[in-house]
């Protein structure tokens, strides 16, 4: 890829996230780690493949602002409108949008090409981890939900079933089980080599919290009076 | 303490924290760890300590609005106002004013009473190990702030001297160095148990990060043409 055109996508992509610094930053480790995926496969297309890192996320605002849509499906029609108006090749724009199209964890498109495959991983990967930990902490602090449930007892659940988003409830349900849905052999063994971390913290946490419950309610408990 | 008067303290503690699960979360964190320390010492005073736990971030609201004040000094007015209404003894809320005013990590007011030093390391223990870890990322979440920074040559900046915030910069300017200062034997123990968690964390984001930046900008930059 010419540089100049490197320039043309990644200024597009900024004008497309304005308001957004971690998105950028996640922008940038999602095409970085897609790039150490790719550099162990043969015959990938690397203007297919850094393009649509770039815009995979142009959608987001507009899931943001209304909650129906899916950011996949809209960013993937917004990259191929800008990539056709800059008139690149009808094909390589098609191919980004399917790239985009299939790369989210919930979505009912699956990625076909090597190309999507790859971002699909590399996306993946930024959810696994001490990264992925940061990045499900920083969410649950703008959407002002909290990092754990207590039970009926007063104690600290542990995620496991709870009904009440909390951070707890997000590890059990989603970052704990992402680490054997990969399709890349690269990028199941990046994923791989960063479990124990995130497996760490949240054992770790969830040890600090729980024993200050613990503890405290039963020496408070011995305080009170009727 | 008589179950009523806990009941009474803790309603107007959540009459001044409407808006804030978080902060909740915290308050009930510092009372059981400042219980779990008192157990250690003799001659506490429960009724102070218990009552400066539970209202000793109550001025939060005041200093988020007017980031000139300081929660501290408007948290231990408030708190001995409300007592003093509720006909509490004139010294045991005097006490628990001064608990409240000196409890801030980087107020000029020290804790001299047990109460105010207990309070103060209970309050220090919640910002170590992976509980502080993950309250300072919700905090970032919060206000906007990025991960970590660039330095000029695209590198991933540890944090150490960083001009802007970040948590990498938040880590090594806080963080880190917060396990020397306590006063009780217990919340110097206690934070301890913990700094091995925290330092992990630290360490296994930051190399998850700054290899991606790495290893991605090096094959990125074989890939580009002039």
């Amino acid at each position: 890829m010419k540089k100049s055109t490197y320039k043309l996508i990644e200024n597009y992509m900024n004008d497309c996230m304005t308001d957004s610094a971690h998105d950028k930053e996640h922008v940038y480790r999602v095409l970085y780690n897609a790039l150490s995926i790719a550099d162990t496969e043969d015959a990938v297309d690397y203007d297919v493949l850094i393009t649509a890192c770039l815009l995979h996320d142009i959608g987001r605002e507009e899931q943001f602002e209304n909650p129906k849509l899916n950011h996949a499906e809209v960013g993937a029609e917004k990259a191929y409108q800008f990539l056709r108006e800059h008139h690149f090749p009808q094909e390589m724009a098609a191919q980004v949008r399917e790239c985009i199209r299939s790369h989210r964890f919930r979505g009912e498109a699956r990625p076909q090409s090597l190309e999507a495959k790859i971002l699909f991983d590399a996306d993946k990967i930024d959810v696994s981890g001490a990264v992925g930990i940061a990045r499900t902490l920083i969410y649950k602090g703008q959407v002002a939900e909290p990092l754990y449930s207590l039970r009926q007892d007063g104690s600290v659940s542990d995620g496991t079933n709870d009904e009440k988003p909390s951070f707890f409830q997000e590890y059990k349900y989603k970052l704990e089980k992402i680490y054997s849905q990969f399709y890349t052999r690269k990028g199941a063994q990046m994923a791989r080599e960063r479990q124990q971390a995130a497996a760490a913290f949240y054992d770790s946490i969830f040890h600090e919290v729980s024993a200050a419950y613990t503890d405290g309610i039963d020496i408070l408990r011995r305080q009170m009076e009727e």
